[in-house]
């Protein structure tokens, strides 16, 4: 029921219903949230519950406290509870409802600290509290130029409107009135700019709203027999199999989650508090049965009775994640149908990020060490804050976002940064939480560092650096290194090849890879790339001088004789990069795309008169004539000009010679004894009749080749559908493929009339406006771009039986749309090759 | 049954059944081309008939002669006879089948006629034309190297082969064996480049082929008895019930046709064959009745008995056109339903093209006059070949094409050209007929001139004209002028407008048009336009300096204060122009497109430093702050970027200004007791987010300004359909969208992928090689764009069933797109105002 209860809500009901100690309490759904808000934000009295989004929304704790109160619990509980209780709302409210930075608090409590000469909180007296409280709500006068709305009489509605929110530990004293507000507040936040990003980054769509929970409140701050911790049913980091917890003797929950003091593990509540400990451990195999999955508890002892406070699927690293699968289907816990669900597509690109390439060579430059919050190796500049992070993203810069401590701001910032460095906060502190999900590399905690936000400073000792500066992280041992550290990519291997065999086993639909060299080709091999989806012939055009001068040749040349001497000189070329590419992949289908780019594009860079000469000079052509030539070559719209199969149209000549090449290239490595099986693919298609030209201008030339050499093999001749027509006509286009390939890429910008390289103008605004849920050249659109493949694979398959259809554009790596091709009934998918694993799992998960 | 027998062979058997004198003969049916082309060029012994495209494919007469043929004949009919159909064989075959110059031949014969001091052919004695056809064989040993293939035994089998045309007029002595070798020409010129281009031009497709007619020859050069003409049945160029031929004494039929030797009036046949004459008269009387229509019909005259030889519906001009429909609706020979199917839409488009302002202010300067052959005023540069003619026409330049005499090999250039002089042939010569048929202009039989196409010169008396130079022509008189006469736009009235009342009882489609000032839509209105479809807002920016300036500082603009200065000052531009708009369409809707194009389009043109400088001195700006700016602007591909709703989501101010602008003047003009009712119209959606957005933002403008103005009035919003994915979810689209416009042109971009700026790098050689059989700008593309619109429409009217559908692409007022628009059910077409008489007539014509 977690639709309707939240995420928090229904684990609470779970738990409760098995039997453990949960407070009691009552949640409200997730539909009266919605009511709420399409009944003109008004409360509609409903049903209960609560979502998980850690963080996401406001939480205040010890709500519903003033001096009043303050003096009635302290006769009851005793005063330093009390006080400890009432400072920290004062804290937290000035900070979540008033705009009142934590670190103006932070500060009084360090200085009281330092004057008492005490190094924990713990150690602060009654009337040290006492005293923070006054000088906490000086603060409010002093920053806001008000008082601390205390008053019973004055302001207590509103107080309690602003500060109630989603985590409603409910003192008894709260009335009806103050309720409706708090829950009003808690429903409001669900359309805050914070939370409708982290929807936004995290793809989270469909829901209703947010569900409430109220809750009694239990007390971790009522002396040494009372305490408050989280913990991983398993470790999050490395998915080894042991409690992976923390623990603070008398503090409450956001003491270890905001990570404001460094708390101890898990050793030390089993020392101080058996009982509960016992309790905890049980607890935490009990759920890991019923939930067969880690878990992520927060728990809560009051005087030594324990409470369960939450649980939650635990977030985990992408090594996290597929060594608890693998256990747990060792263990007997789950099938690998199940476990091939436990683990993200977006976790292996985690375990596919690059490591260090040498670890032990930079252990000199070290300069700090923190704790390893989140595994992988990051290079970036340094950055101070969440804002900065993410407009030098959005140069194209990788930064390193450094920060005293995170928090529920910073999301965007920590997003777009290439790795995370905090001052202060444990492994299970925000910082630490977020980058763990996000497989983004983090080291928190590192207490060696300064940061200095106003001068956007960090100081470690006596050393200063500054913004813009490179700084590396190792997430999976807490160095922080200075400079750039160079960098690997990682293997497939151990838990993950056993995990990715499942996947294979399972999935129907084939991952081939998009690779343009006899590298590439090995490195899809080794990634488990079941053939070669698109092979784009005109990167090898740059691959050196000669060749990228005869490319210029050819297009400069007036007539066919011209041309056809230049595409002489590239034959021999584009064979040797043949032959590399089949020998990679002995076995499996090459498919090869024919020229596509507009010529323009291989046309020196600089300005007009410099190329001119330069073109001049390489061709032996008049100035003039190149320049007539230049002037030909531009276009208004070369997305939308001469390219693709239009090219191989107007100068069959090139055509010939590529095809020329192939056949030759595999004629040659099969006498060689490789296997070879060449697809050839023709770009840009959009009527029938521009594939019939080249169909049968590539089977003539094949079958010269053929009878030159005295040899010949099988091949497949098929198209791009990625022109909206071509989709349109798929029935007659069939009648001349022998494949389809979707190309998603053009067939996203021409179906939206999008260009991707001018999209930027406006796509952010479109993002933010929410006018767009997703970047459609990241995420494939199913409505529009998703319709048309549909309604191609379904035509063209009714023309053609046995038609092969896949899709080569960036959308065959990510994990959304590969599930949709599968559920289309496409054949394969081809993605670059350092996501085919995470097509392979995807694929596989939604063959489950 | 003609798509069985082909135009002439089902119009020779009509004939016969009803009674008329045919020569005997026998069809070969298209489905017997069909099988041949398709059985690898196989003949099947089969049906038998044959194709109305006159002069499209070879025909040459007195085939099989050869010298012992031709004595043969002579000891039969006469020595002069038969050498003059010898003479006449050797110049055709030498012609059409061995490519030797028809001129070659010519000069001996003006050179035989000079030396023997006659003037015409006739005058020649036998001896003259057996000593002819002695230098007529010369001709070929001179030019081909080899002699004319005469013998029996030497090659005549080839030689039939190559001769033997679709005409067949045979002779008894040809052998079963030359006829296979005929027919199977005959069948092969079906696919000749020349048959395919006719056919392309002429929008001719789904025919099965080519049929075949084999006749009896009929002798029109059997002496003074016999002659051969041609006749229309009522005036082609004016409509006028009156005979309109000519005929020529003692000669063969192509004389007429190629205008060969200028021929005389009918009055020359009634005087000299009044038996003939007289039932070539009844004939044409039972033809006009039994078909119906004005009839184009070829004779000869035997020894004084009348052969009908050919008839079909005559070719005409517009005004022929308009004026034979109406007279025969008087006439009670048809009704107004067939009288709309008798005038083609494209007709209209002559009657609506430019005649020159004064004719009698030119006179002066007219320095030739020829026949008045194809009516209409033409201007153009001087070029003396087909090829010129296209190739100048390719670059954007207007010509006139002379030629001594036209042939089918000049159908590109005669296509190409704006107005066509020729100094030989008569008012049915080659040039004449084809002219007529596209309503081009045309002055034949021009005897002042002497056309050099050596040396491309034009001699007029001592005149020297040469390539490039500026001619007017007045196709309705005849006259020739130098230099450039001032034209001027027709009118629609007298037949025509009686003609127009009944297309608009009979349709159903409505007729807007795309109109951006007052004039615009004022010409609009008097050609018959039911509302404006297409107000283009931008074109009012470029009116005067002021505009562009304050446009300009609009896209300058870094904030959005700025931006606000900017749009104010464009305001009431912007309202006086609506006001005006308004005024003139007064009851008549008026649709208005907000902006459209990308920003950039509105900046001074020239280099880069001018640009800087001038917007620099013209906002006030640092020149480094314009330069960044201007950076921003720049596109890869400005078709698929920052433009349409883009903008004014980005900017809802701009969409805010313009809105204002239309409900201000609206509630102006509306005041002023006009009846207003305008559509405001969303360019380039792709997601019904967009559409909401500008929607919500519309109606709340329109709120606030009728509250502002304290009076209100009825408005609609809409959305242009360009990007495919907006017909693709165009329910979605609907339920915020009063009204579709589907914006053809954008949308053929999209669909094919086809940049309009950039297409002539491929498009020529698509429609050459036969890829694409029309340019998709000009005449819709009905399988892929017009899916699209079917698609949209269907989905759009199921969302909303008072869904109104339109279209404003240039297609609104392309014959065959409307007729395609109206079938799909659409609302409306909208067309530029000097097209609307043509949608008009062609939305009747599909409704009939």
């Amino acid at each position: 029921m977690k639709s309707l209860l939240g995420g928090k809500g229904a684990n609470l009901a779970e738990m409760s219903s098995i039997g453990l100690s949960v407070p009691p309490g009552l949640t409200i759904s997730t539909e009266a949230c919605q009511e709420y808000q399409q009944n003109g934000k008004k409360l509609t009295k409903g049903l209960w519950e609560e979502i998980s989004m850690p963080g996401m929304m406001d939480t205040v704790l010890n709500l519903g406290l003033n001096d009043e109160v303050a003096a009635a619990l302290a006769e009851k509980s005793g005063e330093r509870f009390a006080y400890d209780s009432y400072r920290r709302f004062l804290d937290m409210f000035g900070d979540v409802v008033m705009g009142i930075p934590h670190s103006s608090f932070e500060e009084k409590l360090e200085k009281m600290k330092e004057t008492k000469g005490v190094k924990l909180d713990t150690q602060l007296t009654a009337a040290d509290l006492k005293e923070l409280v006054k000088q906490y709500k000086n603060v409010y006068l002093e920053t806001k130029g008000e008082e601390f709305p205390s008053g019973t009489k004055h302001n207590t509605a509103t107080c309690l409107y602003f500060c109630l929110t989603h985590h409603l530990y409910l003192r008894p004293l709260i009335q009806r009135r103050q309720l409706q507000l708090a829950v009003k507040a808690v429903f409001e936040s669900w359309e805050s700019p914070r939370a409708i990003k982290y929807r936004s980054i995290n793809q989270i769509t469909g829901l209703k709203g947010t569900a409430v929970n109220i809750q009694c409140m239990v007390f971790g701050n009522m002396g040494n027999t009372s305490g408050t911790g989280v913990l991983f049913t398993r470790n999050p980091s490395t998915g080894e199999k042991k409690l992976y917890g923390e623990f603070l003797v008398n503090a409450q929950g956001e003491d270890v989650v905001a990570g404001i003091r460094t708390p101890e593990d898990l050793n030390a509540m089993k020392s101080c508090m058996p009982d509960a400990y016992k309790e905890l451990v049980e607890n935490c195999e009990i759920l890991e049965r019923h939930y067969k999955d880690m878990m992520d508890i927060e728990f809560t002892v009051q005087e030594n009775r324990l409470w369960m406070l939450q649980c939650r699927s635990g977030k985990r690293t992408g090594k996290g994640a597929v060594k608890i699968a693998v256990d747990m289907v060792h263990e007997g816990l789950v099938d690998t149908h199940a476990a091939i669900k436990m683990v993200e597509p977006q976790h292996l690109d985690q375990l596919l990020h690059p490591q260090f390439e040498n670890p032990s060579a930079y252990k000199d430059q070290v300069v700090a060490t923190g704790l390893p919050a989140s595994p992988g190796a990051a290079v970036g500049q340094v950055v101070f804050s969440a804002e900065d992070a993410e407009a030098w993203h959005a140069q194209g810069k990788s930064v390193i976002l450094v920060r005293t401590e995170t928090s529920p701001e910073d999301i965007g910032g920590m997003h777009a940064a290439a790795g995370i460095l905090t001052a202060r906060g444990g492994m299970t502190s925000h910082a630490a939480v977020v980058a763990r999900g996000w497989g983004k590399c983090c080291v928190s905690g590192c207490a060696d560092i300064h940061v200095n936000d106003n001068d956007k400073v960090l100081l470690i000792g006596d050393m200063v650096i500054n913004e813009g500066e490179w700084l590396s992280l190792n997430g999976s041992t807490g160095e922080v290194m200075l400079g750039k550290q160079p960098l690997s990519p990682p293997a497939l291997s151990g838990d993950l090849e056993t995990f990715m065999s499942w996947a294979d086993e399972i999935r129907c639909l084939k991952v081939m890879a998009n690779a343009d060299t006899p590298d590439d080709a090995l490195t899809a091999r080794n990634n488990g790339a079941e053939g070669i989806g698109l092979c784009r012939t005109e990167h090898m055009f740059f691959a050196s001088d000669e060749r990228i001068k005869a490319v210029r040749k050819m297009i400069m040349a007036v007539t066919v004789e011209q041309r056809k001497a230049a595409l002489n000189l590239l034959l021999p070329y584009q064979r040797t990069d043949f032959e590399g590419i089949f020998r990679a992949m002995d076995g499996l289908p090459v498919t090869i795309r024919l020229l596509d780019p507009p010529l323009h594009e291989f046309l020196p860079e600089g300005d007009l008169e410099q190329i001119v000469s330069e073109l001049s000079s390489e061709t032996g052509m008049g100035e003039d004539e190149v320049f007539s030539r230049i002037e030909k070559l531009s276009e208004v719209n070369p997305m939308l000009g001469f390219r693709g199969c239009r090219l191989g149209i107007s100068y069959p000549e090139l055509t010939e010679m590529q095809v020329r090449a192939i056949f030759q290239a595999a004629v040659n490595t099969n006498r060689q004894g490789v296997t070879v099986l060449p697809e050839i693919m023709v770009p840009l298609v959009g009527t029938p009749q521009e594939l019939g030209h080249q169909t049968s201008l590539i089977r003539s030339v094949a079958k010269k080749v053929f009878s030159e050499m005295g040899s010949s093999l099988s091949y497949k001749v098929g198209t791009m559908i990625e022109i909206p027509r071509a989709a349109l006509v798929a029935d007659e286009i069939a009648k001349e493929a022998e494949f389809f390939s979707f190309g998603t890429n053009d067939l996203t910008q021409m179906t939206f009339g999008y260009s991707r390289d001018d999209v930027g103008k406006f796509l952010p605004i479109y993002l933010s406006k929410g006018l767009l849920q997703h970047d459609p050249f990241e995420v494939l659109d199913q409505k529009g771009v998703g319709q048309l493949i549909k309604i191609a694979t379904e035509r063209g398959r009714a023309a053609r039986p046995s038609l092969k259809v896949g899709i080569c554009g960036e959308h065959g790596g990510e994990p959304s749309s590969v599930a949709f091709f599968a559920e289309a009934g496409l054949d394969y998918v081809s993605c670059s090759p350092f996501r085919v694993p995470i097509a392979r799992l995807a694929a596989a998960q939604v063959a489950v």
